[in-house]
């Protein structure tokens, strides 16, 4: 079987997705053993103009449910950005994987040069399916899953590249 | 034209690379504004028990060459892991490049099913080279570039997303 636009996209969020939850969920038992308020962790960034925990996990959903969403050519489900606990945010990423399960692979087999058009820094950026995904969702959304793994890692909770990478 | 090994893999990585060197020399800039030894940055981490800019920057290498070079059945070309300056972690990335734009994509395309064997931690690793790409390769090379970036955000170069994307 060749390389599809499905196999790449929404199996590569699903498996991905899974793994951010496994490593939150570390956090949140990390934060009850040492019995602090998780909320820190959900506000922890690497730096001051960085985005928090939460907001990187609200991105990297984002940028799955859109990519699924675009390219099959439906809406995208909107998500309100008002998580604010760690079980908020597992939410969101349950939400996120059901809502990429809903969509099959006939729907996004086949969009390499189907035109995607969305608003980036104030602009209208234009893209091909297969550069949207490859230059644009991919390297966007795993930056934000590995941002929140470097957020949860730099805060000592005991994680390691097992658990971001997952069972393969 | 429909997505293929090839694409999904090797230009991919010869974009990110790029982006890489260009934050590289972001951070070797700020350094010499600053005035203080780039080799801090060469050495820095975002957790005491995580590895330091210039390991990131080789693993993130590794991926990418051993990845062409499993795919393609070719020898892997064998860096030495000495690099402890800006120039010398550059001068890396500039020969996986080359190595990269060497591999053409017939010797890369149409191995979703070729089987790859890797050592891990250990043990020997079996995948179809579809799912070494995507489950494995991919998030791992994002992995290190993002953590690269997010060692010199930490430490106060001024560097933002576009930079890690670069055009698309």
């Amino acid at each position: 079987m060749s390389l599809s636009m499905y196999q790449a996209s929404i199996p590569v969020f699903i498996r991905m997705l899974g793994n951010l939850s496994a490593i939150l969920d570390k956090g949140a038992k990390h934060a009850e053993a040492k019995q602090f308020d998780s909320s820190v962790l959900v506000n922890s960034r690497l730096a001051p103009d960085m985005f928090p925990l939460a907001r990187q996990i609200q991105i990297a959903t984002d940028g799955a449910k859109g990519c699924a969403a675009r390219l099959a050519g439906i809406d995208i489900p909107v998500f309100e950005d008002t998580e604010t606990t760690i079980d908020e945010l597992q939410a969101r990423i349950a939400k996120t994987v059901a809502f990429l399960q809903s969509v099959s692979a006939a729907q996004i087999d086949g969009t390499e040069e189907k035109l995607v058009t969305l608003k980036l820094r104030g602009r209208e950026a234009q893209f091909a399916g297969q550069a949207y995904l490859l230059n644009f969702v991919l390297p966007n959304f795993y930056f934000h899953v590995t941002t929140t793994y470097a957020i949860l890692r730099h805060n000592g909770v005991e994680i390691g590249k097992p658990d971001y990478l997952g069972s393969y």
